[in-house]
């Protein structure tokens, strides 16, 4: 039996309570034979500043790169909110994207059949959802120098962020969409603002580029961000794999996300490049830390143990795994199982522990 | 009779029909005797290309400076897509944008009751629908420096974009929200990336500051665009007035126009700041050019009508005839006259000069 190493990073808000749910079923694979896991545990986001005064220890950044896999809950609350900038929670969760080059975030927008109806779209327009967008993870405007407040001679003040985008860095997101269409339905939707953007106009030639020399096999068709964010509220169907950069992907795949009506139940992974047969690679829930649910058993753990399934078929290629959970997933829900985020209004809901517990059962 | 001078610029595609249906408009407030209209045409985007080499000749830039309001219809089309970037037909409404100094954008997101069910939302969810976002115009990403494409050793490209945001562009555009707001439900949202991007930490600060020091009667709510995003899909009615920056407002604002299912029918307004009594202003439709329908009669008019309603209130002071020219294009909704993109699958549809013509008459 293979042996894993994980480093749980369950952070603020609902984050431990989720990740928690996340251990009962590591457990399971371990008994069941599948797979041994070294879980270590550690702290990041808000949990960190409190215990350490910075949203990320140097222990805990090299516990990191030490794990065949992270898996991280969530990070910030408004406990936090007067923390400097530098040291904020998000500062966490930023540096071990940057510092583990995960430059390839994958966002699956899925609607459960079951929860079709829970969408704010109509149920035909998101009924069979199934859209990933790729984000950059690593570049543009969340990194690019200069990022400064000055204050003038004058008195005011003048804020600068940059933007930055190179050739190579567009190639290999890129690459991700393109491989990844190929093993769906095989159609790639670029996009950025390259009427208004000089990284537009760079990220629109290189898509271009790369797709006539290496994907001219896959559909490709460039797409405005406005007008994406447009789209995906129109007609999210249209689309199978969507790229983008990184501040367009954080909003889009927000957008998408929201469209599913599932967004307590939307895993993502945070991809590195391929070294020596493996990747560096973090894996957490697309929904934020909802503070104002935190310790109260109401959070659904669907999300952050879907990111665990992720885990399973892209960092320990154990893909029969990944299946399993996947589908004891869709089996609870199937049987009616709802924590109270997707549960019909006056329905029975189920806490965030009986829903993990519902999940093993299923296993 | 007071006489007002509008610069007609109605541009590519779908443009010069929608802003003939304009002129008629004119033509009749003129008959009833309300006011004068000394109106000139101009080119812009694209047409100005063809005929200039340029998107906007510097003729027509200082019609634009000696008009009381600039009437734009859209630019753009496949046509261009070969043009360098610096004369690309954007270009042409950037430079409007920016030499009139127009950095208000008002852009309201209505949901016409005759039209709820062409919103992708289920109808609970946008019936009644009534904000309007304030977009920041002539700052941030759009216009800052460096904003260009560099060879490196390697051969590879390295684009850049700058973010700049000053405590005064912050401030007035701020400002005109609130004022806005007192008009209204009295709510303003803010929304930035603080948490990632240092302008919005300047962005949130500011408004926080002058909201205390001028505003302080007027609800306030800060909220990360991301997930402004998303609970403009999520539940779009809890918003009144969401004041946002350049680049998340281009986003914000179509996404929240998509929403109203009346995408055809949002006018907007570009005003540049108050000197001797008067402001520089221009008036568009929020839709684009709309190449695939052009030529053919089929186009909407009523998002450019509705800009010469905002017109008529906010550079001619015509208050009375806004509202009376509001009221026939809610009129001629009501009485069932519809152009194809809001017209029921099957139903009869009237052309673009057949709806200018239902409007008149409703006046
Ligand atoms: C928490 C925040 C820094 C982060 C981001 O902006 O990337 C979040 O919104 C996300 O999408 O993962
Ligand atoms: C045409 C384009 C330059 C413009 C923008 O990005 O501002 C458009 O999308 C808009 O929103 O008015």
């Amino acid at each position: 039996m293979a042996t894993y190493k994980i480093l749980l990073l369950p952070g603020d808000g609902i984050g431990p309570e989720v990740a928690g749910e996340v251990s009962k079923v590591l457990a399971w694979f371990t008994r069941a034979g599948i797979a041994r896991f070294e879980t270590e545990t550690d702290l990041v986001g808000g949990a960190a500043i409190d215990a350490h005064g910075v949203p990320l220890s140097e222990a805990a950044m090299d516990r990191a790169k030490a794990a065949d896999a992270v898996l991280f809950g969530a990070v910030g609350g408004p406990k936090w909110a007067g923390v400097p900038y530098a040291k904020r929670p998000e500062a966490g969760l930023l540096r071990l994207r940057k510092d583990l080059g995960l430059f390839a975030n994958l966002r699956p927008a899925i609607c459960y059949p079951a929860l079709a109806d829970a969408s704010a779209l109509k149920r035909e327009l998101v009924e069979g959802l199934d859209i990933v967008i790729v984000r950059e993870l690593t570049g543009g405007v969340y990194f690019g120098e200069p990022k400064e407040i000055v204050t003038l001679e004058d008195g005011q003040k003048r804020a600068v962020d940059t933007q930055i985008y190179t050739t190579g860095e567009i190639e290999r997101i890129a690459a991700v969409a393109f491989d990844l269409a190929r093993k769906r339905r095989n159609k790639v939707a670029s996009a950025e603002k390259h009427n208004v953007m000089k990284t537009g106009v760079l990220w629109k030639e290189t898509v271009t580029r790369l797709h006539a020399e290496q994907y001219s096999d896959v559909g490709l068709e460039h797409v405005l961000a406005d007008n994406c964010a447009m789209q995906l509220v129109r007609n999210p169907k249209q689309y199978d794999v969507l790229v983008t950069d990184n501040l367009f992907g954080d909003i889009l795949s927000d957008v998408a996300a929201m469209l599913t009506g599932s967004l307590g139940m939307l895993p993502s992974a945070s991809l590195g490049a391929v070294e020596n047969g493996t990747r560096r690679a973090l894996y957490e829930p697309v929904h934020g830390s909802a503070p104002d649910i935190a310790g109260q058993n109401l959070a659904n753990p669907i999300a952050m143990i879907g990111s665990l399934a992720m885990a399973l078929r892209y960092s320990f290629g154990l893909l029969e795994a990944a299946d399993q959970l996947e589908s004891a997933i869709t089996r609870t829900l199937a049987a009616g199982t709802r924590t109270r985020d997707i549960a019909a209004p006056g329905a029975n809901a189920v806490g965030t522990t009986e829903m993990g517990d519902a999940i093993v059962r299923e296993l």
